[in-house]
C-alpha cells in the first residue's frame, strides 16, 4: 500500500466543511486506486466556530501560508477564496515548496492562472481546479483530458447560478429584475452585494479559464467583453418568448478569423435548444469540437457539497499520481491570446427602441438600418393600450418597437443605433440583446 | 522530449478511419503534455479498400494478434468490435505482452471486462475504453475519476441512438414502430438486423460497464433485466403525452436495499425532465451522487468522428503516463455484484389493457388491483368511435383502458395482471411500462 497523500486544507467555510466531511465519510471511495488520502492539517479564521466536524488529531494552523509550506503535507487544498491576499500567498508558497495544490478559486486563476501554472510546472507539482468552474460539473477534466483530440470552435455556458435563477423567475413570474434580485437575496441565492454575479464578472472569471483550456491560449480575463443582466426588462423577456427565444446570461468563447472572441452578455437562445432549458441555479457548459460535435454537461454550479465533489476528484487524481500541465499544455507552449474585437462580432440582434410618436420616426429607423447594411428579420410595433387610470406622461405616445436583425456585425448595429439616437427619434437608451445560434 | 507513444491500430472501419484522421490532422492537440503519439502499424481485413487515408510509412499487419504483440508498438488500439474472436484474442495478447490497450468495444468489456482488467493490472498496462459507452460523451472518465468522491445512488441514460431515434420519430409523426424502423434502416440509423439495438442488448452492454464503474462492483451483464422497444404502440406514446410523460429506452442502475438493480426497458419519464428532452440519435447519461447531486452529460453516442474523439482522449491519458485501474478500483477490490430482483423493483406503472366489453370486467380489474394492494393514480377508459367503414371484428367493442399506479412493486403488478388475464377479462397481452422518478 502506498503511503497516504497528506492534505492540508485552508478555509473551512461551506466548501471546506463539505470537503472534510466527504473525505472523512467516503475515504473508501477515494482509496483503492492510488494511495489513501489523509487530512493532516487545516487552517481557518475562526477556530472556535462549530462546523459540525470532528477535527481530532488534525493539526490547526492560524496562518494558511505556514500550512501551505508545512512539511506535514503533500497537497495543499485552497478553499479560502479571493483573487489576492492569503489565497494567493498560500498557493504560491505551496507550489514553491513543491506541494501539489487543489483550489476552487476562480478569481485567483483568472487573475494569476498562467503564473501559477508555470510555478507548478517548475516545481513538478500538480495544480488542479475542477471546482473553480461550474461547481460539480467536470468541465475542466473534460476539456483538459477527454476532448483534447478535438479542435474546439466554441465553448459556451450558463456559469452563474444567481443570474440564471433571476432570469428564470423573471420569465416564469413576469416580475422585474429588481424585485427578483431582492427575493433572491432573501432566499440566499444572491449576495448582499450582487454586482459580481449580476454584472457578469463571475461568469467572466470562469470563462477566462475555460477559454485557455479550450483553445490552448494564455488566460486573459481583461480581454472579455462583459455585460450583465440588470438592464433586462420584463418586456424583453416577453418579446423573446414571442419570438421563440429565452434570455440567458451566457459566457461564450469562440474561434473567429480575427482571433478568439470572449464575451459575457444576456443572450437570446432558441427555446428548443438544450441551453435554453437549463433553469434555476443549475449550470451548463456546451463544447463544440470538430470530431466530437456538441457535448453538453449540466449540473449544480455551486454549493458546498457539489463543489466538494469536484475537489475530491482533483485530490484523487493527485493521489493516483496523475500529473497534467495545469492548463492542459505546458505554460510555455500556450499561444498568446489574440483578441477578436467585439465590434467584429457577427450574429443576429434583438433591439427594442422606444420611438417617439412623430412623423418620420419609422422612416429614419429604416434608413439608418439600411445605411448600416443591416437587413431586418422582423420589426414589430406594439401599441400600448392606455388605461384611463394610468398617469399620463410626456412620452405617453412613444411606441415600443422590437427589431430582430439577420446576421450582421456589432459595429453595424452600433452605428445604426448611434444614427437613430442622433436624430432624436428615440426617447430612452435602446436595448440590444445578441442572439446566439445553437 | 519524451519518446513517442507508438500505436498499433486494429480495425479501419468508420471509427478506425476517423481515429487515424484525427491523430494525423491533430497531432498537435495531443502533444504538449505527455509525449507525442505516433501510428506505427495498422491491421484491417481488406488492405486494398480506399479509406481516404495516407498510410505511407505505417506497417500493415494481416493478423491483429500479431500486431498486438509486436515489439513495434507500446499501445494497441482495438477497433475491430465483437465480443469474442479476433478482438478478444488481440486484446488479451496485447495485455499479456504488457502493451497498453484502448478499445471502443462494449460487447468485449461487458463479457470479459473483469478478466481483462485483471490482465491489465497484472501486466502494469492501461486499459481505457471511453468510447465503449455513449460515444463522444466522457462518462467513463467522469465516473472513474471526476465523481469518485461520491457514493452513487443511481445512474441512468439513453445509451442507444437507434432506439431514441425511433421513439422520437414515433412521437413526432405518430407512426408505428415497424414503419419507423424500416425508415431508420433506409437512412442508416438502424442495422439490417436491428435486434441488438431495439431489443435493448446494446444498452445492456453499456449499462453493465457503467454499473461497475458507478458502484465499484464486478461487471455482470447477465444480471440485467432487459426489455426492448418493439412492443411500444403509437397509442402508448399518445397516452404518455396526455399524462405528461415521454417514453424513452433507459438503462438504469440503482442502489437498493436488496442489492443493485440493473434494468433496461422502455420508461415513462416526465416531459419536463432533462432526459425527456434528448431527441434523435443523441445519448445522455445522468448520475445521482450524494455530494454532487445530479449531473447530466449529453452528446453524440455514436459515429466515427465522435467515437474517435473518445479514443484520442484515452490515448492522450496513456501518453501522459496516467495509469488508473481499468474499472476505477483494482479488480480484486471490486465488490461482488449483488443483484436486486426485478420483482422487488418499486415505482409507478403505466398499464394499457384491452378490456372485453362485458358486465363485471371493470369490477374484476379493480378487485385484482386492490387484492395486490396497488393504489391507482388514474384509470381512463377511452371509447373508440366506430367508423362505419372500419371492418367489424370480434373484439370490436373491446375497450382500451389506461391505468397509472402509484408506487408499488413489480411483483404486485405482475400478480394483478395475471389475475386479470386468468379471469379472461382482457383480449390481448397487457402493455406495462415502468415510470421513472427523475
Amino acid at each position: 500500500m502506498n503511503s497516504p497523500l497528506r492534505l492540508g486544507i485552508a478555509g473551512l467555510g461551506s466548501v471546506g466543511t463539505s470537503v472534510v466531511r466527504l473525505l472523512q465519510d467516503h475515504s473508501g471511495n477515494l482509496q483503492g486506486d492510488g494511495g489513501p488520502v489523509e487530512i493532516v492539517a487545516v487552517s481557518a479564521r475562526d477556530r472556535n466556530r462549530d462546523r459540525g466536524l470532528n477535527l481530532d488529531g488534525i493539526a490547526w494552523h492560524e496562518d494558511p501560508v505556514a500550512l501551505a509550506q508545512s512539511d506535514e503535507i503533500d497537497c495543499f487544498v485552497e478553499l479560502i477564496g479571493g483573487e489576492d491576499g492569503p489565497a494567493l500567498s498560500a498557493v504560491e508558497a505551496a507550489l514553491s515548496a513543491g506541494k501539489h495544490v487543489v483550489t476552487a478559486n476562480k478569481a485567483l486563476l483568472a487573475a494569476h492562472g498562467l503564473r501559477l501554472a508555470e510555478a507548478a510546472e517548475r516545481n513538478d507539482a500538480a495544480l488542479n481546479f475542477e471546482a473553480a468552474v461550474a461547481g460539480g460539473i467536470p468541465i475542466v477534466k473534460t476539456l483538459r483530458e477527454a476532448l483534447r483530440g478535438n479542435t474546439i470552435s466554441r465553448i459556451y455556458g450558463i456559469l452563474n447560478g444567481t443570474c440564471n435563477y433571476i432570469l428564470t423567475r423573471m420569465e416564469l413570474e413576469g416580475i422585474t429584475f429588481a424585485d427578483c434580485l431582492a427575493d433572491a437575496q432573501k432566499l440566499g441565492y444572491a449576495e448582499a452585494n450582487p454586482t459580481f454575479d449580476v454584472e457578469g464578472l463571475d461568469t467572466a472569471h470562469k470563462l477566462a479559464i475555460l477559454t485557455s483550456l479550450a483553445f490552448g491560449t494564455r488566460i486573459d480575463k481583461q480581454a472579455i467583453f462583459v455585460e450583465g443582466i440588470s438592464s433586462i426588462q420584463p418586456e424583453d423577456i416577453i418579446a423573446a418568448d414571442e419570438l421563440g427565444y429565452r434570455i440567458k446570461l451566457l459566457g461564450v468563447a469562440q474561434r473567429t478569423e480575427s482571433g478568439i472572441e470572449q464575451r459575457v452578455h444576456p443572450t437570446m437562445v432558441p427555446k428548443d435548444s438544450d441551453i435554453a432549458r437549463i433553469s434555476g441555479v443549475t449550470n451548463a457548459v456546451a463544447v463544440d469540437g470538430d470530431f466530437v460535435g456538441s457535448v453538453i454537461l449540466s449540473g449544480p454550479g455551486a454549493g458546498g457539497d457539489a463543489t466538494a465533489s469536484a475537489v475530491a476528484g482533483d485530490i484523487s487524481d493527485i493521489a493516483r499520481g496523475d500529473r497534467i500541465a495545469p492548463l492542459g499544455r505546458p505554460a510555455d507552449q500556450l499561444a498568446p491570446y489574440r483578441r477578436a474585437q467585439m465590434r467584429a462580432h457577427e450574429g443576429g440582434y434583438y433591439l427594442r427602441l422606444k420611438v417617439r410618436d412623430r412623423p418620420g420616426a419609422f422612416a429614419t429607423i429604416a434608413k439608418q438600418m439600411a445605411d448600416a447594411k443591416i437587413s431586418l428579420a422582423s420589426i414589430v410595433q406594439r401599441n400600448r393600450r392606455p388605461s384611463s387610470s394610468a398617469p399620463r406622461s410626456d412620452d405617453f405616445n412613444d411606441q415600443p418597437v422590437t427589431i430582430i436583425t439577420h446576421d450582421t456585425t456589432e459595429s453595424a448595429v452600433r452605428a445604426a443605433l448611434q444614427g437613430i439616437e442622433a436624430e432624436g427619434q428615440i426617447s430612452e437608451k435602446p436595448q440590444m440583446i445578441r442572439i446566439e445560434k445553437l
